[in-house]
């Protein structure tokens, strides 16, 4: 019973489909089949607007593209202290941006402090040449946490990157479950609030090697072909990543997925709200719990997979896909409730 | 009627079947994964030796973290003047390897001179600390026009390659060709003759999105995954491609399907021999072919798709692939002995 | 009447004095002259120990390369918060390590705190790959908030640098006040304290264009000369350089010059002590002050100059140089204790 | 007597009394002092027009920031197939650009010819985003061989560069010489016929550590400041290599030493231009010369100093700077002409 990462999850039925389906004959390659064709179209439908869609094959190579487009070499963008970018894409992000500067900004819940990211932006710039020219935020949704930007804190953070003249980043990996909790429409999530690239995830929620790069913003990103092939991300046989992304996206399956893996981590959620200590707000599709280490070694003795939380020997990670079966979402919440 | 490029080809049914007998439940990601660890072993079966077996998904990245590995940042790589790392990577050796450079080497039919290599060698180092450091040679196998290096030849450019203490990269794109066509077997093309590092295609040869980079020699890439990492290769559900190259490899698959693709080359070359021009020796699947700009568009409106040379009007190259169907090669060859 | 920044001042006479010297005739080029030999074995006598001594014309890009040379691309340092390598050189150490990490640990009086150090680098590693190689230490002596390290805390980071195989720097753009101010040894303050790679300022404390990245560790480095070409850092006519620091270290007038700095700063504390608020303890040749508004801009108009410190309206810095008149000291205490 | 480099000699006695007069009192660091103020305005006087002035230590990094302000890491410089930048930089442009490409042009007497330079131009871009982005042209001028690109062939490649959208810069580690010996305006040999940014140099002709990259198009290295920042290129004590510029322009200084340079090559030309073979024309300050091996170690052990060509054992190059005396030159054509 794998409550460890959705990144372990099987690929969904339908987007197999489409990958058997695309293997048809002969098609163009690097991205110049139909497939990749018609994915612009139904991007550009989906969020209502013109957009530039990247197929990639890993959110960090989306992530840093991002980076890489919108932060020069001698610039900084701003994110959660602890976001993916920062500590766990291996300094990828600087890679791709030739050396750019993460600078990490806290708060509570995962999320960015936005007085603090005020603040820290109110007092650059004084250092002259001397300093990195802070050129982006990036915002992770639904967080590393498992918790939610409200609409209103994305606006609050629009209104701040207009301040200063910063483009904005969200690291959607897991945006569907974002989505899929507030009802609210990815295009109010994404451009409307401001979002000039967005890393749409996939893979996490159902596909099985589908990430892409949205660009909103055409101010940014013309050479961005060019970037995605000396970073090795240009797929020769691009159709099967495409098919799988419009799958994905076809009568709002992505959607569904993601409301799945939503609704079993509320379950939990309700079930033990009362009884258990949860780290952060419950809103998406991961939970952060609190256990006595003993209950923990319990636990996996009876067959569940999770992360004990790394320097939290008391904290363990759930995390739920489109794959979770509610029965074993059942069976862990009568496991909990035992001890 | 495709030949284009092997890249446009579709997916092997072997292949793909695996690809969906992958899909079976949850499993460890990352690389972690019982596919990815079984590849270790079936590679080093195959090679009959001890290996750092690394799947990626493009030729591009198994190229260019060759190059990072071997070859420092202010160092450089000989490689044949036109080589793919050369001239249709866009520059990402040079980005994964932090800016090294590459330093062409003319030859005839697409490889490299053995003398002017071993004459350049014999000038390095001069300029002492204004020159770059000569770390690496690559060669490609078969080459990007067609040819094949020899076991003769590869041999006098290992005695080079350890007479300057440099390492040697082959570009194996499509090795599967090279090794079904000179019936050496892939060792001695490979370690036994020298080779440290080998990007191992299989894309243009059957699979979907799968490649290798193969370390033989174990002094080099001890950090080579958190270099995948960093650049965006780390695939999250990497079992997906991990089976690819177990079916690839299975029964031999890999050199049968080469095998197919090398054979229409060479039924198209008998054909025509005596009665047409080939710019190089055709000895993989590759055929590069002077013809008529008029007769070119001739075939064209028959439907024969390939590419008219960059730079030569009159020279054609046509690609066979594993899916090239015998039909349509006679077609071809009749279509071209009309005129 | 300058306190803004020992950046400012002039050249010591005997230094300028070398330079006119070493002006006679024709002498090899680029680092091949007899000063910059002469220079490694002053320094070697200075230390007391080997080493390689790399003569520069910035402090950035002493710390720079000695990132480049202990931290790989894919790794991290890790340094005071806000540290001139992380606030102040606009990415240099980033740029010349090819974008490896600067990780930031807090503390008190600028300094890093070693018990945050030893909680954080007892964290590194969960996430394997995922997360940048921990490589190296950076400490600034004296600090940027013009305090110490004690030798004992230099020893504490010594035995955290050997528990976890790292490197460590020390950022001595003003290691003269430091060594001056207590009488501890270089040796002892450097390498026989654990340091692997020192900045060697001189040109905040009397030289006019010279710095010098000192390497006791034999291990790393190898390249070094090459990379100071790749990074635009080799001096054609270096012998002025060479010259510059051999001056500055005959007859121990590095210490004497640091010395006049350090005393006047001392003698500004003992007047004020008991009047105004330090905001550090006052150890080398910065004072940070905590003045009223008011009087900051009634003693700029008495003609004192300083920075008022970024993002404290109420902080200043007042900095001393080997040319900082006691007169002027004196003016200054008087004018600040009017108010 | 030193015939090996102009980076040999010694210091024009007009510059270091200009280093000296700036050695008065405090002067704000980092560029904001009133040397590096007034080198702005002449040097726009200089050249009639407005540019940007960037005071750098090293031709290498203002070659190196050149390529990096007009070439994106994605891109690529074309220049003379043994430039400087080639060869001698040890890959510091491919370094400050991210990795760009520099490739190599062939032609006669260490040229560019122009017509293989318009033909690669025009077999650009059929590899899309497979292939770097052209982006500059680099001419040397006078070049490493001692010749010119007469003002006809500059304007040449001006309309190619315009032809194709490129930047074009000009190294002009040695454009004294060149301006010198023609007798046409600097204005007239760079802005004027197309040149955007051009690296001027000065310690070869008589200045201790001064070069400068000049940038004339307004439309490059906006944030150039901040790229020379994180090269590790901003010296403090900016005032001493401003001060050594002006003191170069003033009353024509530098074209004085350029031209007694230039003299002292033509007259040993003149006196041997009937007896010996001189492997270029002879049109700035340095002469490539074929002799006889055991000629040229007559000549060493008679005191002459000079480069034998790498790879070539009977040609030597002979350097003249402003501070080569005319007695030398007397002393050198009569060794040369005994044999």
């Amino acid at each position: 019973m794998n409550f460890r990462s959705d990144n372990e999850a099987p690929v969904n039925a339908r987007i197999m489909e489409a990958i058997i389906a695309a293997n048809n004959g002969f098609e163009e390659s690097y991205g110049y089949d139909s497939y990749t064709n018609k994915l612009q179209q139904e991007m550009q439908n989906l969020f209502g607007c013109w957009c530039d869609v990247i197929p990639l094959t890993t959110g960090t190579s989306a992530n840093s593209l991002a980076m890489a487009i919108s932060t020069p070499s001698y610039g900084s963008l701003l994110c959660y202290e602890t976001a993916h970018m920062m500590t766990d894409e291996c300094g990828a992000p600087e890679f791709y941006s030739g050396g750019a500067k993460l600078i990490g900004i806290n708060g509570k819940n995962g999320k960015i402090d936005i007085k603090l990211l005020d603040k820290h932006l109110a007092g650059v710039g004084v250092h002259g040449e001397h300093e990195s020219l802070v050129s982006a935020i990036s915002l992770t949704q639904s967080t590393e946490a498992g918790t939610l930007y409200s609409m209103d804190e994305i606006k609050q953070i629009k209104a701040i990157k207009e301040k200063y003249g910063l483009f904005l980043h969200m690291d959607g990996s897991r945006i569907a479950n974002a989505v899929a909790a507030t009802g609210c429409g990815i295009a109010q999530m994404t451009w409307k609030s401001g979002v000039d690239l967005l890393s749409f995830g996939a893979t996490k929620n159902g596909a099985m090697i589908a990430e892409a790069l949205v660009v909103f913003n055409p101010k940014i990103g013309k050479e961005i072909k060019r970037m995605r092939k000396r970073a090795g991300q240009l797929i020769s046989k691009m159709r099967f990543v495409s098919a799988q992304l419009l799958a994905y996206l076809e009568d709002n399956l992505w959607l569904d997925l993601a409301a799945h893996a939503n609704k079993q981590a509320q379950s939990l959620y309700r079930a033990l709200q009362s009884t258990h200590e949860f780290i952060y707000p419950v809103q998406a599709n991961e939970v952060f719990l609190r256990l006595n280490p003993k209950d923990i070694i319990q636990l996996q003795k009876l067959g569940f997979e999770f992360h004990v939380w790394p320097g939290s020997a008391d904290i363990i990670r759930l995390v739920f896909s489109h794959a979770t079966q509610s029965k074993h979402v059942v069976q862990l919440i009568e496991a909990l409730k035992k001890p």
